[in-house]
């Protein structure tokens, strides 16, 4: 290995603990854990107070310690969207694990194999085809697959559509097979990320609350019970009372909030935990611009539009934008009037806030995890699928 | 590690040799070993037809295979965009090395101990500040400082302006500096990327090797020679002959293309070496739409109002469009009419020819190598910074 590199990682590993975030080569990823773990606790209080059950999703972050943080702990009850995130969390002591992802047919022996190791493995289906590859693959020992309906209550992306006859057709389905149990009916409410403001959060998670309970309702009627869930993180940061009479709540991002969930009325831009720390490299005073060793590599290109800031929020600084962005470069201008070079000198730090914290994350190798700005350590996050 | 994901990592990795590709889970990045041996060799062959050497910049792909094939197995004389490939590459008996990057101050250490270490590493600046760094760190053993100056000839993005007085001066700077030698005049004609056909992209290849050209006029004046390069897969695609007079070009994408370049007009559709396969995991009828397994994080958002079928080309389907996608999810539906979903059973395969290969590629912890459509190996490519 690069000897140069190795210092470096190694650095990077252990003897910059304690150093100043200025300390790490850009761009980077930075993770407030005390951030982390005040909107961890307050997921976890909330769901507490409301007494339903929270499963924490994991695909923000996917990484051991932020699972271990938004579990309380436990290492149980969580979900995930990939098999790859299934299989690390299998691998490092986490149970109780659902896959929230409509049944792929190419991956039904792996989600075997997984419910036949761990205590309770879980999948999700929204369609009869689904149930069939479950009854082509028995599990040993008498196991059962665990089985989640996935209902669309108005989202519009998968589930079985809550006022479709098929729905309760596929559930009575999947709890009439044998070697299957319904274990639950799955809804996520992803289109609380249209809304802005707690009212019309709270509007969506009422709607989606009031069709799952209406189809557990249809549900007992024919003599099924299992448990339910709803989730998202504007709808969990506000939830409604009547959340309460659901089993569980399944969001993932309030571990790190992001610019996005600020706009939206999930959070405050104070409880966005993560940053990605970049460096001027250079001053093109003939544009009215500035150029950034951040591009879409580190930080995506979610958010296209929707900021008057462009694609980000540069911290402390309201009146740049970063206007776009190529693999290793962002171009950034001020929103009005000429820049003043004298303040941003070539090498200096500036502070994105991402638009989307599940976007961003996705590109970087390593997490660097502070604490008051002082770096602790890493996270590695697992990838692929 | 998962027994599960053993069994399947090490089928990919093994026993997968010689299967399908309908064998892989998905979403996956599939590269066809022969168009990119194709696309190599058309590469080196214009190059050698022109009289100039070839530098591939290796920011596409970021994988030792694929480097090895684009310098004809030599392992030198490339381009790298970040010091995490750069040390990659150095790590695996590559030399002659040009990271070109404006000279970032954190990584200055770093540089130097590559510099001292392999028998060429080259650096790239844009700023006399830069210069100032270098001379801060002297390198041992009388080694210099190999230096490209940055020029920008109407990219818009990094460099010094042509136009400018400081160009001149700062190349000056460089040439007089101890320990420090002016190794040549680097241009990115990334402008071509607007361009629509063969004639409007060899409009900005002569006009970029033309300010080039004057510019080393300017350099020879005041009595100094050094190198001179410009690139981009467009121009390097379709060279115009005065492109002879430069030392060297650096195209990098044109080893993968994507749809973009085949819409710039560098290449035919036929010519893309990268596909991602993805499977059907929805219906819904009452959207008009199919789900596919592949979402940004396997696609990147690259691309977006960009192409009539969406954020990629469906391969062998004209008539769909991947309309959105969120993390894991990506929504098809017809450009026009119904869609027949009995031609879409869930689990069948779809195949993607990226918008963007650099976007796409870089979604990816590990590329699966087919020649013909049967399985080959992977290649690993290195990611961070």
């Amino acid at each position: 290995m690069c000897e140069n590199a190795l210092r470096f990682t190694a650095k990077r590993a252990a003897s910059m603990e304690g150093e100043a975030l200025s300390a790490l080569c850009t761009p980077a990823l930075v993770v407030d854990i005390d951030k982390v773990k005040r909107n961890a606790e307050r997921m976890i209080k909330r769901c507490q107070n409301l007494g339903v059950q929270l499963r924490p999703h994991m695909k923000t972050h996917k990484t051991l310690e932020c699972a271990d943080i938004m579990t309380g702990g436990s290492r149980r009850c969580i979900v995930v969207s990939t098999m790859a995130e299934a299989c690390f969390y299998a691998d490092h002591g986490f149970d109780d694990i659902l896959y929230a992802y409509s049944l792929p047919f190419d991956k039904v022996e792996r989600c075997a194999a997984l419910s036949e190791r761990l205590d309770l493995f879980q999948v999700l289906l929204d369609h009869p085809h689904a149930l069939e590859q479950l009854k082509k693959r028995p599990l040993r020992d008498g196991r059962l697959w665990h089985v989640w309906l996935k209902l669309d209550c108005g989202n519009g992306r998968a589930g079985v559509l809550h006022s479709e006859p098929e729905a309760l057709r596929l559930a009575q389905a999947i709890a009439e097979t044998e070697g299957v149990e319904l274990t639950g009916v799955y809804a996520h409410c992803g289109n609380t990320y249209n809304c802005r403001g707690v009212e019309k959060i709270q509007a969506v998670a009422q709607e989606t609350t009031d069709l799952t309970l209406q189809f557990m309702e249809k549900l007992k009627a024919v003599g099924i019970t299992c448990k339910s869930s709803i989730g998202s993180t504007p709808s969990c940061s506000h939830p409604v009372k009547d959340m309460a009479q659901l089993s569980e709540v399944h969001p993932g991002n309030y571990g790190f909030y992001d610019v996005q969930q600020s706009v939206i009325g999930s959070c405050s831009l104070e409880d966005v935990a993560v940053r990605v720390l970049t460096r001027v490299i250079g001053h093109c005073p003939h544009r009215n611009q500035l150029l950034i060793d951040c591009g879409w590599s580190g930080l995506s290109l979610d958010g296209a539009g929707k900021l008057p800031t462009g694609y980000a929020v540069i911290e402390g600084h309201p009146n740049l934008k970063l206007l776009s962005m190529t693999q290793e470069h962002g171009r950034v201008e001020p929103i009005s009037g000429l820049l003043d070079y004298s303040k941003y000198p070539l090498g200096s730090l500036l502070t994105l806030i991402p638009y989307h914290s599940c976007a961003t994350a996705v590109m970087h190798p390593v997490y660097h995890v502070h604490s008051e700005g002082r770096l602790l350590g890493k996270w590695t996050p697992t990838r692929g699928w």
